[in-house]
């Protein structure tokens, strides 16, 4: 039942890091919050940041109850590569004997729970200013559900694409492209917001500081991600976890930069919007790669992530396609090029081979195999998610639950309609009336 | 003078932990004044984050001087079951000969700091937007001390209830409870805000988003808290760390989802202050038990806490006690119901059985003993605090200081007439008058 | 290439300590953003957070490409006392064959570029709400460049003042006097704001609030400078972390006791902005001397900083010189005494004597020596920063890009001018007019 003072060092040291990373890690739903609130019109500013509560408190609950089990459930008669299954309404004392397995397994559950529930949240974005409280609150629980799948694909040992050596450390094909593809197709079906696209509508956020702030908050979150995902310290990984930090700060710099450059030369101005799009898409863009990526390979990662992120932006416009928050320029086309970036730019660790499964890509290889595997699971995870995000938003909207608020209840606000907010929130009425009687 | 590399090890491995979890839990105050901030009327909002600033100033000066000597003070002639003696204007360099007992000591004191300090803070919230800014500050200070004692009985090798064998691991009775109580005194001496009880009074949070967003620090700065009292990482005690941790977020999960489900049912809206009192409450709930907790414990215990705390609200209306931001049910009920929790849920460690003092609780003992031991520490607790706050109370307002603001004062506000702030403030009363001229 | 296991040990362990304290650094960039936006005027709010993203993004390019080369390039023909050479462009793998040495220089580079960062942050903040945004951004890449040169004389170990036996763990000069000195510059150089010393004017801040929100996670963020600054925890190198951390606290508790006392007694109010520069100004004091402070230490130099800071605010005053959101009190003044303090109280450290370059202060050697040293460090640091951040500032103002916007612009606000954004704002602009027309 004890093991060596040896071992019981290494479970210590690499157990301290995960639970130290899903610390920061679960300080980024601040930064979304106070991001999507910022980005919002003032009427739903509370709104989304109570939809960003829910997101922990059920998106926590379902992951609890089954979400972890789908992904990382080891009763072995029925778990396979596609699937796990198991540790439901987890409980590591009673699934484990053994005192360091047990320890290591209520740390590996939080780091887990505290990527999990960033996946929904993602989605509370897309559906921004229209989607019912309770509708949402449904569909949280079961995106989380639905991104467990994907999580075993690639994380899982049992999971198809692990074993065929895909890399993709802290989340980006199972984390943000299932949350972004998902929030694409909830934005699409549940149409724009009201007047979003008429001739003179004027587009509001409630508070830009708010949003930089949150975007703040992001960005050093984020270190908790791509440093923790190293799973440890032991063994060099400390190494990798210092490589992805680096990693993160650099791409963040190509990609502000980058977007920089392009607002300035496009409109002459510095627009907030795109220089939160081009930070963000770009830390999410080296989530794959981070642990062994060379400063200049993130820096180059993260420019092209924010250059396409931003000229998905007119393409958005044009299909009237209605993205509040910006879940596609920051989350879909990001995550897609950060697969892709693997297969050119991964290159084998000159210690642990293991971490990118001795696989290398393009650049230092001259082998297109890496680059197959990465664009099956990119492929796999963008149709897989697609179809059961679209399934999901289909049944809820059904439903007697409704998916979209009444035109009234849009134009009122989610914080009257669903909290009873008034009070100061009265007042903004009259700030932006001159604003909204001209749409 | 020296030691064993081993044990240099041991120490550095806890201490950095400690200071770690220090850090981590200093952030808390910057959740407290932005959750009372946002919860106050707009007129009060910078008062209240000025006075979460003075806890840390003047309530560490009162800790560092003289508080930390009453809760661990070690010079023998003097210090006893009762009450610490010795360590005043603490200086570890000059107390402790050794390197690795000099450092420890500054890690432990800083641990200790940061705890302490949050003790007034929860006071500051009850007497929001009525209390003078100079009697607030030497409230604090005596705040302070009082919380000494307890901090003594329960958690210093010499205190009665330590040696008793009450389970209280992260300041569920010796901080929020006393916080609490003396809270629930202060704001019933005080009596309530000028019309808050009229009959059309109107109820103003000066931003629900800050208080939001408050509420969020406070949720990851308690992983410091929580985390950081298995006061180390060796000898396995990674492992509670880990388990208190997901105890945590356990406790929020179900603490929230109990207040929403009670919110919608009896009020068809998420009503953001019950939220709120859910999440903490249930954390708060948590602080006694949480290290050798499991989920499901958790979870339970959270809802209860929630449950509670939600019930208590009818209760303070009926009573017109006036608790601006929720100290009641945030800090007191939820902590006499996680000192009992403990005499329920209570489990023998399979490791470390001192983590309970080799007690269990009713479900795993069939025994009543470790819950008499709790209910002996909340009963004491609670008279001895309620007491000396009274006793504060009554003589800070017979000084020549005085307590309360006149109505003029809280009329205009304390952002004014305590800060001189006028500008934007001066600007938000005249959108505030169209709701303030009907009370 | 590979080392033993103990070697890997220590590695790891340090490494993880500057990584973290990295991560915690960052946060400061927040800190700096909100403190900033909201002491500004409500119409440049947006503007200060904007250019504290910049200073990372374009701060942080500069940094990589040369700024950590000038400091701690290791090229042996070209560097030497004066300057660093190599690691341009900076690529670990590429410049260290052993991966321990990889693992630490990425943790390295790390921890030096978040320290760098808030070197031009600083300077934002002395010319906030009229330098041009263009401008701007190429003052802070400077700043990074002039800024490396005094980090490499006082902690390369080629530099003449690391040689000399200067003590300044955490960037007391390094930092925040080059920093303090060319905001000062910039402040001058560019004139105060409109009408900022008219008869009427109505100083303004765009939020109380957020401003403390932002010294508080300032406050916080500093811990990880301090205690990080150790450099790591083996070796009882970790006593020196915690003492650092409770010098800290410890500072701040005397630095905003004592401007809270001041202002008082001056004002019969407590002004947030004295609060504020008490206790930042106090923790900038001790950054030189934390990590071999005692508590009394750190408090007496804390609550003379603070002395210092507010007494200098009625000379910038008389002097007409327009420091938007104190960049001579907070880190101008404390830096220079923090410099001098050392040379007054710095201490032999009982086991670790190298930590002071086994230099004491008056207080323990009755020798002027290492105050002497410091002194000359303060000269040297305060010419050099001065004339180069004057040789900048005249070059850009010269150049086509400007300096200073025009009048129209500076009326209007950098929130519309820069960044085209309306909505809310112009609400905010009905708001001020009582208050801005009778200036």
């Amino acid at each position: 039942q004890y093991n060596t003072p040896e071992v019981d060092k290494l479970y210590q040291d690499d157990a301290v890091w995960i639970i130290t990373s899903s610390f920061i890690i679960f300080t980024m739903h601040s930064g979304f919050g106070l991001l999507e609130s910022g980005s919002v019109s003032a009427k739903d500013e509370v709104n989304i940041m109570v939809k960003n509560v829910v997101d922990v408190v059920f998106g926590g609950l379902s992951y609890w109850s089954v979400g972890y089990g789908l992904s990382y459930g080891d009763y072995e008669p029925i778990c396979n590569w596609f699937i796990g299954f198991g540790r439901f309404f987890y409980d590591p004392t009673r699934d484990q004997m053994n005192v360091n397995e047990e320890g290591w397994s209520y740390a590996a559950f939080l780091f887990e729970l505290s990527l999990a529930t960033t996946a929904s949240t993602i989605v509370s974005g897309a559906v921004a200013e229209r989607a019912k409280l309770k509708s949402y609150i449904l569909l949280g629980c079961l995106v989380i559900l639905i991104q467990a799948l994907p999580a075993h694909w690639v994380w899982d040992k049992r999971g198809f694409f692990y074993k065929l050596g895909v890399v993709d450390f802290a989340g980006c094909s199972a984390v943000h492209m299932v949350g972004g593809i998902i929030g694409l197709i909830a934005t699409v079906y549940l149409k724009p917001r009201r007047k979003r696209f008429d001739e003179d509508s004027v587009h509001q956020m409630s508070s830009p500081t708010n949003a930089l702030l949150g975007t703040f908050l992001l960005w050093w979150g984020w270190f908790g991600i791509n440093a923790g995902s190293v799973w440890g310290i032991t063994g060099g990984r400390w190494r990798l976890g210092a490589r992805a930090a680096v990693a993160t700060i650099m791409s963040s710099i190509g990609g502000g930069a980058t977007s920089i450059v392009i607002s300035f030369y496009k409109t002459k101005k510095l627009q907030v919007n795109l220089l939160i799009n081009g930070i963000l898409s770009s830390i999410v863009s080296i989530t794959a790669l981070c642990a062994v990526s060379r400063p200049w390979h993130a820096l180059i990662i993260g420019s092209v992530s924010a250059a396409f992120s931003i000229s998905v932006l007119p393409l958005l416009d044009r299909w009237q396609i209605d993205d509040p928050v910006g879940v596609v320029p920051i989350h879909l086309t990001s995550s897609i090029w950060g697969m892709i970036a693997v297969g050119i730019f991964c290159e084998r660790d000159k210690s642990i081979a293991s971490a990118t499964n001795d696989n290398a890509g393009l650049l230092y290889s001259w082998s297109f195999n890496l680059l197959g595997i990465q664009l099956l699971c990119t492929l796999t995870i963008l149709v897989y998610s697609a179809t059961m995000g679209l399934l999901v938003l289909f049944c809820i909207s059904k439903s007697p639950l409704g998916l979209r608020v009444t035109d009234y209840e849009e134009q009122i606000g989610a914080d009257v309609i669903e909290h009873g907010l008034a009070g100061t929130n009265v007042a903004r009425y009259v700030v932006e009336k001159p604003l909204s009687t001209r749409t």
